[in-house]
């Protein structure tokens, strides 16, 4: 089963952060994302550009509803033109496989928002 | 004529920043907001609290829509039950009087939210 096909699970504080084998593995799928340390904490992280506020607005609430869905919420940094999306797991204050499966859902509604993009364009 | 029914105007590289007397007097209206400093800039920045993530999405609308209609726009970092918003001019890396009103409006949004969730909770 693909990344973005999984669901994500439900996580307590026992559950174990992703392997880094395992990791390695993943971001494979996930060559646009990097993982950065912020406050001590791991976090995967991607970056998307827009053409302008309006746009990265739009962007903003289809991950934000599919945040919703899974039960799993990400940090979003909204500005002129740039969403940064960062997902971890704070109840282990680690990355989980949850973490992973939003981010490559994360990837389908941005090539999605492209393609309505290109359709607006045309 | 009140701060929040101000308008923004049109403001290019060589607009003038606000003095720091008007800003004390104005930042006596913005109670709640505080300004910092990021990357050398000065932001005028505040953070609310929401109950949940859903709850937070909608604010972030709410200011987002806001900012597209005066045509100025902050940055916003969105997580669980949070937002943070922080406005300044990035045409002249400094705080100009379109940033205090940018501020009053996102309070009058503020307690329109707040308004509407009482009504929900009744």
């Amino acid at each position: 089963m693909r990344l973005s096909q999984k669901r994500c699970v439900v996580c307590d504080k026992g559950a174990p952060a992703i392997a880094n084998e395992e990791m390695e593995e993943l971001l494979q799928e996930l060559p646009d994302w990097k993982i950065e340390r912020v406050e001590g904490v791991p976090v995967l992280e991607r970056t998307f550009t827009l053409q302008d506020f309006a746009s990265a607005l739009v962007f903003v609430q289809l991950v934000g509803i599919e945040a919703e869905k899974e039960n799993h919420h990400p940090e979003i940094l909204l500005a002129w033109g740039k969403v940064r999306v960062r997902w971890w797991t704070h109840k282990i204050r680690d990355l989980h496989l949850n973490d992973f499966v939003m981010a490559s859902k994360t990837q389908i509604l941005w090539e999605r928002y492209l393609s309505l993009e290109i359709k607006r364009s045309l």
